[in-house]
């Protein structure tokens, strides 16, 4: 059996009870580490979890997946990732390479920034557009060398953006000025995430810290929305805040 | 502190170590028992859990959140949500109502359907669009009856959609015809969960069983979805398939 188990976002401990179990009787546990990471090394998920790990590299599960598969049909493999496991398209190709070799798998899934992200406040019941947030453009200062260990643990993750916007109301063209409210938010799930609500020009002298990082951009908000946003809101930055239609509240 | 816990898709161990760590030291636990379910019942839940579970219906959580914050600031209550905690207003304003009390929240993710689902092979790379999926939209004829056990284990849950539509590609409008292909999804993250891909009118005679259901309907699709789809596919459902120009492939 293979077995995607996503480990959610964090620390160790975000695995869930049975993507834990799943890797206890596996006999080899492979950890992506080129998608995403987590705010702890490889060496800390294999204390956690009394297994080594296989570091998989891009070329690993790209180039080498007839490596990751070997005996999976025998054998209990797991493939950890961060985040849920069908965040990249690379997860799907190994699926369809072990459905083609005749592998059973399973799916365990956990949180992932795409809906994570839901905690900053923002609602995605009326009309949600998501896309990839690509690097550096966050409009952040982010302390890149904050935490060294754990970007190696992550075992040279090239990518250091959770990837997440949303834009709760509809917006075909985001227009998006200095003045637009943004929600910054810094490793999220972990210990010490930080969720800062700003206009996009506040956010350019706005040190979140360490990686991971996403920015929202808000739309039309509701009234509760901006309730939330005001948690963790700069001062002045909702004063130019676009507010849905009265008419057109979800309540 | 009050915790706010994501029980994610599934059965009792689908929940993470983190939040069951929580759980396992709190005081009061609620189960949130009216915007989602899990297949397994409350009784279940206690038994995992090894605590005692009070049910939170619509009313309680509108109504009487200061009777769940009651003492939070001193002892430590959990509030469990399937899913992750962050997919209804409602949680929203339970987070608001603990600040406003000066209770420090602390928010354990898990998967929900709006990330999960991407196991049906859709890739949200390019550009997503989701929106809610009401009660019996999915066109889908499913037996309610044939679990009642799991929602009697809910507590009376209204709604049994899992609700996320993805759109891959850009769709201004959606034009859905009875040819469209969607993917019908039951049970997502449990042990009988059914994907089945096929068009709007062949769902129609499609039995995905027991609820949770979810509904997701294509846009233009990339070749390695495609390969995806085909895994779960009805005979000839993919021949109305549209596909995204190569000349944006995302490769």
């Amino acid at each position: 059996m293979l077995y995607l188990v996503g480990l959610g976002l964090g620390d160790a401990a975000d695995i869930t009870v049975k993507g834990l179990q799943a890797v206890k009787r596996c006999s080899r546990v492979y950890l992506e580490a080129y998608t995403s990471i987590l705010t702890v090394g490889k060496e800390a998920l294999e204390e956690y979890y009394g297994k080594e790990l296989i570091l998989a590299d891009r070329d690993l599960v790209e180039q080498g997946a007839d490596e990751i598969l070997k005996g999976a049909d025998v054998t209990d493999v797991a493939f950890l990732v961060v985040g849920d496991p069908f965040g990249a398209t690379t997860h799907s190709d190994l699926v369809l390479r072990a459905v083609n070799a005749g592998i059973p798998y399973k799916v365990i899934h956990n949180a992932s920034i795409m809906n994570a992200v839901g905690c900053c406040g923002l609602q995605r019941e009326e009309d949600l557009r998501a896309s990839s947030l690509h690097d550096g453009q966050s409009g952040c200062r982010s302390a890149d060398s904050d935490h060294p260990e754990e970007e190696r643990g992550g075992g040279g993750a090239s990518d250091k953006s959770q990837s997440a916007v949303l834009r709760p109301a509809s917006l075909p063209t985001p227009g998006v000025t200095e003045d637009t409210v943004c929600v910054g938010v810094a490793r999220l799930g972990a210990d010490d995430q930080v969720i800062c609500t700003a206009t996009l020009q506040q956010l350019v002298s706005c040190d979140l810290g360490g990686p991971l990082h996403s920015l929202v951009v808000t739309g039309r908000l509701h009234p509760l929305e901006v309730d939330m946003l005001r948690m963790n809101a700069k001062p002045n930055a909702l004063q130019h805040l676009r507010m849905v239609d009265s008419s057109t509240y979800c309540s």
